[in-house]
Protein backbone atom coordinates (compact mmCIF):
# COMPACT_ATOMS: atom_id res chain seq x y z
CA UNK A 1 0.00 0.00 0.00
CA UNK A 2 1.40 3.45 -1.00
CA UNK A 3 -0.47 5.55 0.73
CA UNK A 4 -3.29 8.26 0.33
CA UNK A 5 -2.43 11.73 -0.63
CA UNK A 6 -3.43 12.68 3.09
CA UNK A 7 -0.39 10.77 3.91
CA UNK A 8 2.38 12.21 1.79
CA UNK A 9 5.82 11.70 2.95
CA UNK A 10 7.29 14.57 4.70
CA UNK A 11 11.01 15.96 4.84
CA UNK A 12 13.06 14.10 7.52
CA UNK A 13 10.73 10.66 7.31
CA UNK A 14 12.47 7.14 6.51
CA UNK A 15 10.92 4.82 4.60
CA UNK A 16 11.68 1.24 4.42
CA UNK A 17 11.58 -1.42 1.25
CA UNK A 18 8.07 -4.30 2.66
CA UNK A 19 8.44 -7.48 2.58
CA UNK A 20 6.98 -8.78 -0.80
CA UNK A 21 4.28 -10.69 0.89
CA UNK A 22 2.77 -10.78 3.91
CA UNK A 23 2.91 -13.82 6.65
CA UNK A 24 -0.94 -13.85 7.36
CA UNK A 25 -4.12 -13.04 6.73
CA UNK A 26 -6.65 -10.83 9.17
CA UNK A 27 -10.23 -10.92 8.57
CA UNK A 28 -12.60 -7.75 8.56
CA UNK A 29 -15.41 -9.05 11.05
CA UNK A 30 -17.00 -6.22 11.78
CA UNK A 31 -16.94 -2.11 11.41
CA UNK A 32 -16.53 0.97 13.38
CA UNK A 33 -18.92 3.78 13.17
CA UNK A 34 -17.88 7.48 14.48
CA UNK A 35 -18.93 10.74 13.78
CA UNK A 36 -15.45 11.71 11.42
CA UNK A 37 -15.53 11.43 8.07
CA UNK A 38 -11.48 12.81 7.08
CA UNK A 39 -8.50 12.29 9.19
CA UNK A 40 -8.25 16.43 10.07
CA UNK A 41 -11.79 15.65 11.88
CA UNK A 42 -10.44 13.30 14.41
CA UNK A 43 -9.71 13.92 17.65
CA UNK A 44 -5.73 13.93 18.07
CA UNK A 45 -6.16 11.07 20.99
CA UNK A 46 -9.59 9.24 22.30
CA UNK A 47 -9.74 11.28 25.08
CA UNK A 48 -10.34 14.48 23.80
CA UNK A 49 -13.88 12.85 22.75
CA UNK A 50 -16.99 11.42 24.51
CA UNK A 51 -18.80 10.69 21.19
CA UNK A 52 -20.56 7.64 21.02
CA UNK A 53 -19.54 5.33 18.93
CA UNK A 54 -20.94 2.24 16.99
CA UNK A 55 -19.25 -1.08 16.88
CA UNK A 56 -20.71 -3.33 14.17
CA UNK A 57 -19.65 -6.79 14.47
CA UNK A 58 -20.68 -9.07 11.35
CA UNK A 59 -23.75 -11.47 12.55
CA UNK A 60 -21.63 -14.46 11.60
CA UNK A 61 -19.75 -13.94 15.01
CA UNK A 62 -22.42 -13.02 17.19
CA UNK A 63 -22.53 -15.79 19.45
CA UNK A 64 -18.93 -14.97 20.38
CA UNK A 65 -20.39 -11.80 22.58
CA UNK A 66 -21.70 -14.20 24.87
CA UNK A 67 -20.66 -12.17 28.67
CA UNK A 68 -18.90 -9.37 26.92
CA UNK A 69 -22.11 -7.31 28.45
CA UNK A 70 -20.17 -7.95 31.83
CA UNK A 71 -17.02 -6.27 30.98
CA UNK A 72 -17.21 -1.79 31.96
CA UNK A 73 -14.41 -1.62 29.23
CA UNK A 74 -13.00 -3.49 26.34
CA UNK A 75 -9.84 -3.06 24.10
CA UNK A 76 -10.42 -2.87 21.11
CA UNK A 77 -7.98 -3.47 17.73
CA UNK A 78 -9.09 -2.52 13.93
CA UNK A 79 -7.29 -1.68 10.63
CA UNK A 80 -5.86 1.76 9.75
CA UNK A 81 -6.71 1.14 5.90
CA UNK A 82 -6.02 4.42 4.82
CA UNK A 83 -2.56 4.68 6.26
CA UNK A 84 0.86 3.80 4.33
CA UNK A 85 3.22 0.55 6.12
CA UNK A 86 6.47 1.92 4.99
CA UNK A 87 7.26 4.91 7.40
CA UNK A 88 10.16 3.79 10.21
CA UNK A 89 10.96 7.52 10.98
CA UNK A 90 7.81 10.51 11.53
CA UNK A 91 7.34 13.62 11.83
CA UNK A 92 4.11 14.25 12.98
CA UNK A 93 2.56 17.56 11.82
CA UNK A 94 1.16 18.55 15.56
CA UNK A 95 5.07 17.83 16.96
CA UNK A 96 7.27 19.04 13.97
CA UNK A 97 10.28 16.50 14.88
CA UNK A 98 11.23 13.63 13.89
CA UNK A 99 10.20 10.22 15.78
CA UNK A 100 10.39 6.26 15.87
CA UNK A 101 7.47 4.68 14.28
CA UNK A 102 7.40 2.65 17.46
CA UNK A 103 7.40 5.39 19.79
CA UNK A 104 4.36 6.89 17.96
CA UNK A 105 0.34 5.73 18.40
CA UNK A 106 0.17 7.08 14.56
CA UNK A 107 -1.54 4.75 12.02
CA UNK A 108 1.33 4.68 9.73
CA UNK A 109 2.95 1.43 10.69
CA UNK A 110 3.85 -1.81 9.06
CA UNK A 111 1.29 -3.26 10.65
CA UNK A 112 -1.44 -0.66 10.99
CA UNK A 113 -3.49 -2.11 13.67
CA UNK A 114 -4.76 0.51 16.51
CA UNK A 115 -5.31 -0.22 19.40
CA UNK A 116 -8.08 1.59 21.98
CA UNK A 117 -9.74 1.22 25.52
CA UNK A 118 -13.15 2.03 25.30
CA UNK A 119 -15.95 2.42 27.91
CA UNK A 120 -18.78 -0.17 27.18
CA UNK A 121 -22.17 1.66 27.34
CA UNK A 122 -24.64 -1.19 26.07
CA UNK A 123 -24.90 -3.99 23.40
CA UNK A 124 -27.99 -4.48 21.15
CA UNK A 125 -27.71 -7.32 18.86
CA UNK A 126 -24.53 -7.37 17.44
CA UNK A 127 -23.82 -3.31 17.93
CA UNK A 128 -22.14 -2.33 20.78
CA UNK A 129 -21.91 1.21 21.95
CA UNK A 130 -19.38 2.73 22.95
CA UNK A 131 -16.85 5.50 23.98
CA UNK A 132 -13.51 6.07 23.51
CA UNK A 133 -12.40 6.22 19.92
CA UNK A 134 -10.75 8.48 17.64
CA UNK A 135 -10.60 6.72 14.02
CA UNK A 136 -12.29 6.94 10.88
CA UNK A 137 -15.87 6.45 10.49
CA UNK A 138 -16.15 3.13 8.55
CA UNK A 139 -12.73 1.85 10.21
CA UNK A 140 -12.29 -2.11 9.82
CA UNK A 141 -13.01 -4.20 13.05
CA UNK A 142 -10.35 -6.62 13.90
CA UNK A 143 -10.90 -7.81 17.71
CA UNK A 144 -12.71 -7.41 20.76
CA UNK A 145 -11.04 -8.19 24.08
CA UNK A 146 -11.76 -8.00 27.67
CA UNK A 147 -9.94 -4.95 29.55
CA UNK A 148 -8.33 -6.65 32.53
CA UNK A 149 -6.86 -3.90 34.84
CA UNK A 150 -4.87 -6.49 36.64
CA UNK A 151 -2.25 -6.91 33.55
CA UNK A 152 -3.23 -4.04 31.55
CA UNK A 153 -3.60 -1.06 33.33
CA UNK A 154 -0.22 1.11 34.56
CA UNK A 155 -1.17 4.07 36.06
CA UNK A 156 2.38 5.41 36.44
CA UNK A 157 4.01 4.27 32.51
CA UNK A 158 6.24 7.03 31.56
CA UNK A 159 6.72 7.91 27.75
CA UNK A 160 9.99 10.22 28.45
CA UNK A 161 10.13 11.88 24.88
CA UNK A 162 6.57 13.56 25.61
CA UNK A 163 7.61 15.09 28.56
CA UNK A 164 11.08 16.34 27.00
CA UNK A 165 10.15 16.89 23.25
CA UNK A 166 6.18 18.46 23.99
CA UNK B 1 -6.60 -22.61 10.07
CA UNK B 2 -7.84 -25.94 11.71
CA UNK B 3 -5.68 -25.81 14.96
CA UNK B 4 -3.42 -27.82 16.74
CA UNK B 5 -3.76 -30.89 18.40
CA UNK B 6 -3.42 -29.10 21.68
CA UNK B 7 -6.61 -27.17 21.09
CA UNK B 8 -9.21 -29.71 20.19
CA UNK B 9 -13.11 -28.34 20.11
CA UNK B 10 -14.37 -29.24 23.89
CA UNK B 11 -17.74 -30.39 24.35
CA UNK B 12 -20.15 -27.28 24.76
CA UNK B 13 -17.93 -25.38 22.42
CA UNK B 14 -19.37 -23.22 19.35
CA UNK B 15 -17.36 -22.53 15.79
CA UNK B 16 -18.06 -20.59 12.90
CA UNK B 17 -17.52 -21.04 9.31
CA UNK B 18 -14.73 -18.82 8.86
CA UNK B 19 -14.41 -16.30 5.69
CA UNK B 20 -13.54 -18.17 2.39
CA UNK B 21 -10.05 -15.87 2.56
CA UNK B 22 -8.90 -12.57 4.56
CA UNK B 23 -9.45 -9.09 3.73
CA UNK B 24 -5.79 -7.64 4.57
CA UNK B 25 -2.07 -9.38 5.43
CA UNK B 26 -0.09 -9.13 8.05
CA UNK B 27 3.90 -9.11 7.83
CA UNK B 28 5.87 -10.90 10.87
CA UNK B 29 8.22 -7.74 11.80
CA UNK B 30 10.18 -10.10 14.57
CA UNK B 31 10.11 -12.43 16.80
CA UNK B 32 9.62 -12.76 20.53
CA UNK B 33 11.62 -15.10 22.50
CA UNK B 34 10.53 -16.83 25.79
CA UNK B 35 11.49 -19.47 28.41
CA UNK B 36 8.06 -21.50 27.23
CA UNK B 37 8.33 -23.96 24.52
CA UNK B 38 4.72 -25.99 25.19
CA UNK B 39 1.30 -24.30 25.94
CA UNK B 40 1.24 -26.08 29.66
CA UNK B 41 4.56 -24.30 29.89
CA UNK B 42 3.15 -21.12 29.53
CA UNK B 43 1.67 -18.80 32.43
CA UNK B 44 -2.13 -18.20 32.94
CA UNK B 45 -1.50 -14.59 32.73
CA UNK B 46 1.88 -12.64 32.58
CA UNK B 47 1.61 -11.25 35.84
CA UNK B 48 2.20 -14.38 36.84
CA UNK B 49 5.42 -14.53 35.82
CA UNK B 50 8.55 -11.70 35.78
CA UNK B 51 10.90 -13.82 33.64
CA UNK B 52 12.94 -11.11 31.23
CA UNK B 53 11.59 -12.32 27.56
CA UNK B 54 13.04 -10.59 24.49
CA UNK B 55 11.57 -9.28 21.49
CA UNK B 56 14.14 -9.48 18.24
CA UNK B 57 12.83 -7.29 15.87
CA UNK B 58 13.78 -7.68 12.37
CA UNK B 59 16.87 -5.24 11.47
CA UNK B 60 14.82 -4.04 8.40
CA UNK B 61 12.56 -1.87 11.12
CA UNK B 62 15.42 -0.80 13.74
CA UNK B 63 14.93 2.97 12.39
CA UNK B 64 11.80 2.52 14.05
CA UNK B 65 13.13 1.98 17.28
CA UNK B 66 14.20 5.86 17.90
CA UNK B 67 12.55 7.03 21.11
CA UNK B 68 11.29 3.83 21.96
CA UNK B 69 13.67 3.45 24.92
CA UNK B 70 12.19 6.71 27.04
CA UNK B 71 9.38 4.49 27.68
CA UNK B 72 8.81 2.75 30.44
CA UNK B 73 6.37 0.41 29.32
CA UNK B 74 5.25 -0.88 25.50
CA UNK B 75 2.30 -2.21 24.22
CA UNK B 76 3.01 -5.32 22.29
CA UNK B 77 1.00 -7.22 19.62
CA UNK B 78 1.71 -10.81 18.65
CA UNK B 79 0.48 -13.30 16.50
CA UNK B 80 -0.69 -17.01 18.13
CA UNK B 81 -0.12 -18.71 15.42
CA UNK B 82 -0.60 -22.34 16.84
CA UNK B 83 -4.41 -21.08 17.70
CA UNK B 84 -7.28 -22.28 15.70
CA UNK B 85 -9.40 -19.30 14.67
CA UNK B 86 -13.14 -20.84 14.39
CA UNK B 87 -14.21 -20.85 18.04
CA UNK B 88 -17.42 -18.60 19.01
CA UNK B 89 -18.56 -19.74 22.49
CA UNK B 90 -15.04 -21.92 24.69
CA UNK B 91 -14.95 -23.53 27.42
CA UNK B 92 -11.39 -22.93 29.48
CA UNK B 93 -9.77 -25.82 30.83
CA UNK B 94 -8.78 -23.76 33.94
CA UNK B 95 -12.81 -22.22 34.15
CA UNK B 96 -14.77 -25.44 33.24
CA UNK B 97 -17.89 -23.65 31.69
CA UNK B 98 -19.06 -21.72 28.52
CA UNK B 99 -17.44 -18.16 27.70
CA UNK B 100 -17.95 -16.09 24.54
CA UNK B 101 -14.59 -15.33 22.40
CA UNK B 102 -14.73 -11.87 22.80
CA UNK B 103 -14.94 -12.21 26.65
CA UNK B 104 -11.86 -13.76 27.05
CA UNK B 105 -8.06 -13.43 26.33
CA UNK B 106 -7.67 -16.79 24.90
CA UNK B 107 -5.63 -16.80 22.04
CA UNK B 108 -8.09 -18.79 20.19
CA UNK B 109 -10.03 -15.83 18.30
CA UNK B 110 -11.15 -14.84 15.24
CA UNK B 111 -7.59 -12.73 14.14
CA UNK B 112 -5.17 -14.55 16.52
CA UNK B 113 -3.32 -11.16 17.86
CA UNK B 114 -2.91 -10.99 21.26
CA UNK B 115 -1.70 -8.12 23.26
CA UNK B 116 0.36 -7.65 26.12
CA UNK B 117 1.54 -4.42 28.09
CA UNK B 118 5.14 -5.07 29.18
CA UNK B 119 7.82 -3.58 31.30
CA UNK B 120 10.85 -2.41 29.25
CA UNK B 121 14.31 -3.16 30.21
CA UNK B 122 16.33 -2.12 27.90
CA UNK B 123 17.17 -2.11 24.18
CA UNK B 124 20.66 -3.72 22.55
CA UNK B 125 20.74 -3.03 19.19
CA UNK B 126 17.59 -4.69 17.62
CA UNK B 127 16.83 -6.66 20.55
CA UNK B 128 14.22 -5.34 23.17
CA UNK B 129 14.25 -6.59 26.79
CA UNK B 130 10.92 -6.88 28.78
CA UNK B 131 8.82 -8.33 31.24
CA UNK B 132 4.98 -8.98 30.76
CA UNK B 133 4.63 -11.66 28.60
CA UNK B 134 3.22 -15.26 29.00
CA UNK B 135 3.56 -16.55 24.87
CA UNK B 136 5.51 -19.63 23.77
CA UNK B 137 8.68 -19.25 22.26
CA UNK B 138 9.49 -18.08 18.30
CA UNK B 139 5.77 -16.07 18.68
CA UNK B 140 5.92 -13.83 15.62
CA UNK B 141 5.46 -9.98 16.58
CA UNK B 142 3.30 -7.42 14.88
CA UNK B 143 4.12 -4.18 16.53
CA UNK B 144 5.38 -2.11 19.32
CA UNK B 145 3.39 0.34 21.04
CA UNK B 146 4.53 3.62 23.78
CA UNK B 147 1.76 2.34 26.01
CA UNK B 148 0.55 6.18 26.77
CA UNK B 149 -1.51 5.59 30.63
CA UNK B 150 -4.07 9.06 29.57
CA UNK B 151 -5.37 6.79 27.32
CA UNK B 152 -4.54 2.92 28.17
CA UNK B 153 -4.71 2.87 31.86
CA UNK B 154 -8.03 2.28 33.29
CA UNK B 155 -7.64 0.89 37.01
CA UNK B 156 -11.08 0.58 38.27
CA UNK B 157 -12.33 -1.61 34.93
CA UNK B 158 -14.16 -4.58 35.52
CA UNK B 159 -14.59 -8.14 33.97
CA UNK B 160 -18.25 -9.03 35.81
CA UNK B 161 -17.86 -12.39 34.62
CA UNK B 162 -14.84 -12.92 36.75
CA UNK B 163 -16.23 -11.96 39.82
CA UNK B 164 -19.45 -13.74 39.45
CA UNK B 165 -18.12 -16.96 38.13
CA UNK B 166 -14.80 -17.78 39.21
Amino acid sequence: MSGSKEFGVRPGEKTVELPAKPDAGVYFIGSIHTPWRTRDDCPKNARESDAVCTVALDPRFADALKDVETCSHLVLLYWMDQSPRNLLVQVPGHLGSQYGTFALRSPARPNPIAMSVVKLLGIEGNNLRVIGLDCLDGTPLLDIKPYLPSVDSVPEAVVGWRTKKE
